[in-house]
């Protein structure tokens, strides 16, 4: 049995999907030529990007007023991309800071030009969202930017709105495909693919053609202009080629699992099922006590006393549950429940869970 | 038989090392986590990642006085990330101009600051490399810039006296561990992996820790600067890790090989029967008519009759001799003869155009 890989990234792929990679890794499609191998400028190549981008557009209904990019450049690239691009000396932009990785997107704006802060839980650790109430957005600004789900601290930010309203970019790495979208309430959707969508060197970026006509920098770099790729229609470099076939491989797999409704009601059953466990037992607790603030897919957790950890984490891999140590900038235990990870992963490490609570219990 | 894979890359891999792959694709290392999977901070990927760098400063003798960088980006993202880091207003920076890789990489620098042609090929189509004579070397130049190897028009520039005496950085994307080098040479080297190294998505960069120490721009978005690639040791956003697993492999089969100087001679034996048997033919000739001046992988060359192309690169597909075809700036037909392609794919080849030529040439 192959054991359940609770990283937060790169994460854990569905065993059929690393299944016909492997069966067609030395002869793709008949061809003769390994997928490893095939030219990215190839007829072959071509339909296969072609068929993707035809898939994600189907799994999350986006329409021709969006360019969907398969990059190879990493989702912290965008960081700095997007106020690149989309800031000048008249324009600002609004960054909801809810966790690291929305608060390092934030520090690389204010490397470009002028950008704000409409709310920050730094102060209490990022173990809430800012309440509403409390937002400071700015005056028509060129875009507003928040991440709907953070990875390190486990918390999630619902559109609402408030955020509607505006031009709205949001870095989805962690949850893109995890539940339903409302694509249209987006201007710029950015997502590294390896939780949910394929092995780490793919970033997909959905981008409004009406908000990238917004572009007024003309000293752009080529390849920092986002207008090249979609120009080049992602071939501007060579594209990860294998890792865009993974990605077709996983659209397909999430098609037959019945969409992203489907696994979105998987995803709910995995973390309420840890939710819940964490919330009746007097030896673990979830980090995040708000529930609605709570993460749909990273359940950060601690124990009645952390020097168990150690003993728990190694444990808990000869078990065959993997990966559950939480970011190093935070600590703790950390659960990351992607698309890919079986209810049965879950299910495991509950029972485990129980186990070692049991046998650790009279010596707190 | 597997087919022979001519492209200029995405390229062939040598077949052991695609089996190898596959065979542990579901289960690496015994881990029973497959290498797609295999999260970037585990200690697992951790020794990889360092095991590949030994590898390949092994087999190229770099010293510990030189950064070796693995990164997600693609070569032509770093045409713009080396004026970035290294130009300023009081630094200029030299371009030597032979083909399109090179002429591109000049834009890009003319956009960040000041920079120079050298010289350029581009009024003669870049079909021979501009002599010594005539090159013009800014004074004390930041660095010079150059591109051993162009792919599209199938040109050389062997390091010279000239070149040595500069600050130098060197676009190899398309030779490096093709043929022997002195790294000592060089101040940056970069290489997209996708033609000798591993599958697309991968770019390997050499720096010399005294040319990192001449980077004076602090206003550099994170992402943008070399030093935080060096700091992070390739990991400040997430590698790709599986194109760094493959790096490994072709580095384990390089060395099993016979190394670096071993290659070359089997590439110089690959180039020469072929050009040999060019130039001795009244039906095709090589484009490029200077011998010192022919690359050695990319092997560019016409017919006698530009109208029987298409024949050609069916019939020569038919054999299993693939993406024949000339860069689509280019036209014509080249065979580039990478490090995986063996002696016998350049064999049979040429007894193809041999059939192919007899069958036409009464015709021409």
């Amino acid at each position: 049995m192959r054991p359940f890989n609770f990283g937060a990234g790169p994460a854990m792929l569905p065993q059929e999907v690393i299944e016909t990679a492997k069966e067609n890794l030395l002869n793709w499609n008949h061809t003769g030529v390994s997928m490893l191998e095939l030219g990215h400028r190839t007829p072959d190549f071509i339909e296969l990007l072609e068929e993707t981008e035809a898939l994600l557009r189907a799994l999350l209904s986006i329409s021709s007023e969006y360019h969907v990019l398969f990059l190879g450049t990493p989702a912290r690239f965008h960081f700095g991309m997007i106020p690149l691009n989309f800031l000048n000396p008249k324009k600002e932009a609004g960054y909801l800071i809810t966790g690291l990785w929305s608060s390092l997107a934030f520090k690389e704006a204010l490397r470009v030009g002028r950008a704000t802060c409409i709310a920050s839980s730094e102060e209490v650790h990022f173990q809430n969202i800012p309440k509403e109430e409390t937002w400071k957005l700015p005056q028509s600004p060129a875009y507003v930017y928040y991440t709907p789900n953070e990875t390190v601290n486990g918390v999630r930010v619902d559109l609402n709105k408030t955020l509607s309203q505006y031009p709205l970019v949001a870095d989805m790495t962690s949850c893109l495909l995890t539940e339903p979208l409302d694509i249209n309430a987006y201007d710029l959707i950015f997502a590294g693919a390896q939780k949910n969508i394929a092995n780490a060197g793919l970033t997909i970026v959905i981008i409004k053609d009406a908000f990238l006509k917004t572009i007024e920098n003309e000293s752009l770099l080529t390849y920092l202009d986002y207008r090249t790729h979609v120009q080049h229609r992602s071939l501007y470099a060579t594209p990860p080629t294998f890792n865009c076939y993974i990605a077709k491989l996983m659209f397909d797999w999430i098609q037959k699992k019945g969409g992203v409704s489907a696994l979105y009601k998987e995803n709910c059953e995995k973390s309420s099922s840890l939710y819940a466990y964490l919330d009746a037992s007097s030896f673990y607790h979830a980090e995040i006590r708000n529930k609605s603030d709570r993460s749909l897919t990273n359940v950060c957790f601690r124990m009645v006393r952390n020097e168990l950890e150690e003993t728990f984490l190694k444990e808990a891999e000869q078990e065959g549950l993997l990966n559950l140590r939480g970011h190093k900038t935070h600590g703790g235990l950390r659960a990351s429940l992607y698309n890919a990870m079986p209810l049965d992963g879950v299910k495991k490490l509950i029972a485990f869970m129980d186990d070692f609570a049991s046998g650790h219990i009279e010596k707190v």
